[in-house]
């Protein structure tokens, strides 16, 4: 598949409102098809990760990125390249943990709630942005990362940021190296 | 709500590829809670209502466009200001009755169907993109319009192009005002 450069920028920028208000309808099904919060967040979790094993191959041709050589230069990837290009904003990262495998990606402001005031009380426990977790995790999978991803704080549910935890599982070869 | 040009540009774009992946998941979501395709249909449709009857705001007041003053211009603004905005496409328009209140919608490329390869047989009377129809309808009834709005050609069951076709519905004063 051949493209040219012009008809990247061209033909893939769209506004990003119709995007979040389908979203939206597709986690309100979700809450209509099932009871507990645990299971539509896993259910968005599953989406995402059907989505993001898809969405690396547009990622790596569009992004032309080189492999990145560190956890560290994946996580400022996804941040600065990745969440730009497909939300149209930039979280900063921060490294969570001495062993150099835990990240954060701090959201100041988070695209997929424009229209979205609160959550329902008899919904707490939802990861309204469940999805995004799955993505990366896909996407991380599709270039052998293994990752667990999840959210550790939701301004939704009254937190100052929110923010994406991102842990890489490290390989047996990677501690064997280590040692 | 006061915006900033800049922010308006820098802020408010994103990639598609996310949003056609997405909307892919909610339309397959809806194949799993409804068996039959009208259903779909029918669900699609009022979720796009909804979209649409809050997105026209968004749009009106970032598209800064004014009144249009025939039904034909109101086609025109959809296909060039609107599709563009939100799909990053622009459909031709052409008038398809004489009373002049019919109008179709020509999409040579549709890139809500991007990751869609063809339906499969026992889905054979599924509108995927009927979402689209439900958010134009909803968006024209919030500047007084009537319209019925569905599919006409699809380029997903065979056919050459996929088409919108959009009825405006006249007014009980328009019509005294005609004869």
């Amino acid at each position: 598949m051949s493209r040219s450069p012009g008809r990247k920028q061209e033909n893939h920028k769209i506004s990003r409102e119709l995007f979040v208000l389908t979203y939206g309808a597709l986690v309100a099904q979700l809450c209509k098809d099932y009871e507990k919060d645990e299971d539509v967040n896993a259910c968005l979790d599953k989406m995402g990760y059907s989505i993001g094993i898809r969405l690396i191959d547009d990622f790596l041709a569009r992004s032309a990125v080189k492999k990145c050589r560190s956890y560290s230069e994946t996580a400022d990837m996804i941040a600065q390249v990745a969440f730009k290009m497909y939300l149209g904003v930039t979280p900063s990262v921060s490294c969570s943990s001495a062993t150099g495998n835990e990240f954060s990606l701090i959201l100041d402001k988070n695209p997929l709630v424009d229209f979205v005031e609160e959550l329902p009380a008899e919904r707490a426990s939802l990861c309204y942005c469940n999805l995004l977790c799955g993505v990366i995790r896909g996407a991380l999978e599709m270039v052998h990362l293994a990752a667990e991803v999840s959210f550790l704080q939701d301004r939704l549910k009254g937190d100052a940021v929110t923010e994406i935890g991102i842990t890489f599982l490290r390989k047996p070869e990677d501690r064997k190296h280590r040692r």
